[in-house]
């Protein structure tokens, strides 16, 4: 029996913090910035602040929380793709517009990592390099070799190519509405974030292609 | 007599925005980001901080001028760049080389561009659109148009090739010196700024090429 009460307060607890979590990312989906207080995270979730500190500890502690399951969710995404048996360039295509998938469901994302990289202490610095970073560098390097090694792809800094097309994915997210405007793109929908992806992927693709 | 002492009051005016901006722009060199307060600003010019609100309004009319003093130099660069007789290709290379360069000397410059126009009002948005991303966005479409109509590239949407590459010239100093680190890259200095700078400009030349 006391097997079966701590399950129920095991499930309880879960369900705390997944509803926590879910008014935080969307709140942050809502504001497109990682913006919110606790009590809003309260009003959202119907649930008390206090709970948030029982929880996460405080604010950066459900920040990375949220980082984590979405970081878990890509990188199962990645080691899928990974684990097929088709050319590295196919892989990289849909690696790409797989991050470009992922940071337009979650906008914050990219942003969120270099805020608690930059930001915040070098604990929380280490456990998204942990936890994130690496592995997902870890992943391209991976496809990035087998590339090379079919002779698909020239051989590339990987570090430089986490940095670059990572950042390169996430730009059409984080720039101001005007800048987007004056390219005639006034509204974010599936139709402009497929075009850019489609540019991304391409644009990456052909960079490290051997000729 | 009027006009000379007009004259020499116009150039002790221009000689204290001129420390006043370079004590604000050293001050972000040093921390790699836009933080720091006009007392700041003061103790490093030997000015009193009541000069800035006399000269710039606030601290982000002070950015606004910083920003516009830079992007004045970078514009002028590429201009004479663009009246160059050489091909698209070389143009390209020599562009984002450029920008890579600016970025390494000007650490602060692309966040300065999203935090006003993204953290301030819309008239610092309009500003920045205006004195800086629009005229760059021109000259990129003309060297990437030249490229088409030469038979170098293939056409490709110039606001999301805008978007992308000035987002992953950048990424090497926004990163978390932790992140560069896994990579083996754990100072940043004049070598390590020639190889970015290499691969992003393969990437990208290569990416547009037509084959």
């Amino acid at each position: 029996m006391a097997g079966e009460a701590g399950a129920v307060s095991q499930a309880k607890t879960s369900n705390t913090k997944e509803r926590l979590i879910a008014a935080a990312r969307d709140l942050m989906i809502e504001r497109n910035a990682a913006e919110f207080s606790l009590q809003e995270v309260a009003a959202k979730s119907g649930l008390n602040s206090a709970l948030v500190k029982y929880h996460f500890g405080n604010k950066d502690g459900l920040l990375l929380a949220i980082l984590q399951r979405d970081a878990e969710k890509s990188l199962a995404q990645v080691e899928r793709l990974l684990a097929r048996d088709i050319p590295a360039t196919e892989k990289l295509r849909a690696h790409i517009a797989g991050i470009i998938d992922t940071y337009g469901r979650y906008p914050y994302m990219y942003r969120l990592v270099h805020l608690l990289m930059r930001e915040r202490g070098e604990e929380e610095a280490a456990q998204v390099l942990r936890f994130f970073v690496e592995p997902l560098a870890r992943f391209q390097k991976e496809i990035l070799q087998q590339g090379v090694a079919s002779g698909e792809f020239k051989p590339v800094n990987e570090g430089f190519f986490y940095h670059a097309v990572g950042s390169a994915c996430d730009a059409l997210f984080s720039w101001h509405p005007g800048a987007r405007r004056i390219w005639g793109v006034s509204q974010m929908n599936d139709a402009v974030r497929k075009r850019y992806s489609d540019f991304v992927v391409d644009l990456v693709v052909n960079g490290v292609a051997r000729r």
